[in-house]
């Protein structure tokens, strides 16, 4: 069977690192048809559009997508590209690697990130000269889908349960309906929770990161939270992510497009290959995802390591030497 | 003159450090007249009010309140409490005191957070059984107003200028009206801004707290990031916090009730007596708010400490030690 991926390499270094975790998926004999398409600062720059009809009908179409990063239109192009695969969960995994410096190498965590709607589900309106608004949204329907795949997250990938984050003590009624949406979905499938304040847990994760492990969030809260704890384990140099939906999904590296190294072939692959790691997973390749995870993790501790983990090497010097490792 | 100070204890450890406090300020030789008033989880299971209407008459009237924590019904009592003193800004310092243990030691922030809307505005309606929503308001004035304070606050205590926080990469209607307003005061005054989307803050605080010092942001964004950096220097136990309105002025200790210590005697009164420390500062007693702050970082790295700073001395022998060195 061939997997239609859709490749967008977007700006910067997303140009570097999206060719690299192709490479490495091209390196496993697995019949994958590779479709490339623009999206981004540049191709805006020439066309007025950052994100082409043509880019987005193939992420809606394809099998699964592999996104590196876009620049200064970044909201313009991950956000509809969600959209185009339909995406309810962003699952956000950050974790410390043995050898790299991290402020609390004991982090081991995974987001489970609400992924269409709160304060992305995006109306707003400039009532008067003085006052806007934007109306966050909140549904039962996405609350319980983000919690369904919760619950199967945890058991499949052997977890006790999860964290519910949130703020219901000020935002009553959405969060509420989040949070308790979420926790009957866990009670009905036997899923231990516990819940947490989203301030409180800002505060308690950098003081003990291991007192949680699965966190399920509404979606800013995901996009802050998960950013933080990348700040934990070194910054977000190594951190992958899926955009899951129900019949595809999209796949990106945490990182921006790093404007200071981009074009000089130094930019770290790591973040981007690891994301090809779970794009794996999810196509059913489970052996192979463990293999590339494992190739990565013996390459980040054992060398060769760019210039941002304090080697010398080039994306395509780590590239290889994950590809040999494989 | 004679300053009225409300006193309210609140819940918990409330009732132990805010009196700590009081017992400070009253070694001063300052004419002040303390009123204590109650509000949280026990005047609620009483009376059927988290906040009885005197509470909030009181702080509504008197020059300054100084408040201690409350439980279950924290939001109940501390979100009326800022409205009575029309508190437009919470200034948050969060700063790790030489011989505590700290995630991030070299941490020195000021949060300046906006206090009155936001998510907090509160506008909040279940439309149908799967949909809520919530309306979240950003005004031109409330942003002017914060940000004068920002300006005045940055030239007062000579810092180099602030950092503006927000999410208008997505919110760009709100808070690209709330960064652009917050901008424009700053250059009229001379006042030199950067700009940080809130994620990405939340990542470079922890991987080096020292490139930002005053960071002004919308109510949330606030509550979150300095929660955040309360972790990075130890935990919410130290840190003060001051609401404050034109004409008067909420002092809060940023931790809660404690409920696992409350009864015991042995609550850290620091962040109470720091907040007094505020206190003096806001009615114009720079000399003896200065005098308190030493007192406290002395006793903090000389001792006595109470136990969650690994000592064995009470709430009671901190107090009086602090107050020994006035
Ligand atoms: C670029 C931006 C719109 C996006 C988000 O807020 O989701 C980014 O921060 C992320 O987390 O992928
Ligand atoms: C108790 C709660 C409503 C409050 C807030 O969200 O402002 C608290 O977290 C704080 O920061 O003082």
């Amino acid at each position: 069977m061939t997997h239609e991926i859709a490749v967008i390499p977007g700006d910067g270094i997303g140009q570097e690192v999206t060719p690299a975790a192709v490479e490495v998926l091209e390196t496993l004999a697995i019949d994958f048809e590779f479709v490339e398409a623009d999206a981004g600062d540049a191709v805006k720059e020439e066309t007025g559009e950052a994100l082409p009809q043509e880019t987005y009908d193939l992420a809606a179409s394809a099998d699964a997508t592999l996104f590196g990063a876009a620049g200064e239109t970044a909201a313009d192009v991950i956000l509809p590209l969600r959209t185009a695969v339909d995406s309810f969960v962003n699952v956000r995994p950050a974790k410390a690697y043995p050898g790299i410096d991290a402020v609390r190498p004991e982090t081991d965590l995974i987001f489970l990130r609400e992924n269409t709607e709160g304060v992305y589900a995006g109306h707003e309106d400039r009532l008067t000269r003085d006052v806007s608004t934007l109306t966050r949204v909140v549904t039962e329907s996405a609350s319980e889908r983000l919690a369904e795949f919760a619950c199967d997250y945890v058991a499949g990938d052997d977890h006790d349960g999860f964290s519910i984050v949130h703020k219901a003590n000020v935002m009553r009624e959405t969060d509420g309906l989040f949070r308790d949406t979420v926790k009957s979905v866990a009670d009905e499938n036997g899923v231990e929770t516990d819940q947490v304040l989203m301030d409180a847990f800002a505060t308690r994760v950098c003081l003990d990161p291991e007192q949680f492990d699965v966190v399920v969030c509404p979606n800013l809260a995901g996009d802050v939270l998960s950013d933080l704890a990348a700040g934990l384990v070194g910054g977000l140099g190594l951190l992958p992510s899926a955009n899951i939906g129900p019949d595809r999904a999209l796949f990106e590296p945490v990182h921006g497009t790093a404007p200071d190294i981009a074009g000089q072939g130094v930019a770290n692959p790591a973040a981007t290959i690891i994301s090809a790691a779970m794009l794996l997973e999810y196509l059913g390749y489970d052996e192979e995802s463990d293999a590339v995870h494992e190739a990565v993790e013996d390459t980040l501790e054992n060398g060769p390591r760019t210039p941002d983990l304090g080697g010398d090497a080039s994306t395509e010097d780590v590239t290889e030497a994950i590809g040999e490792r494989l």
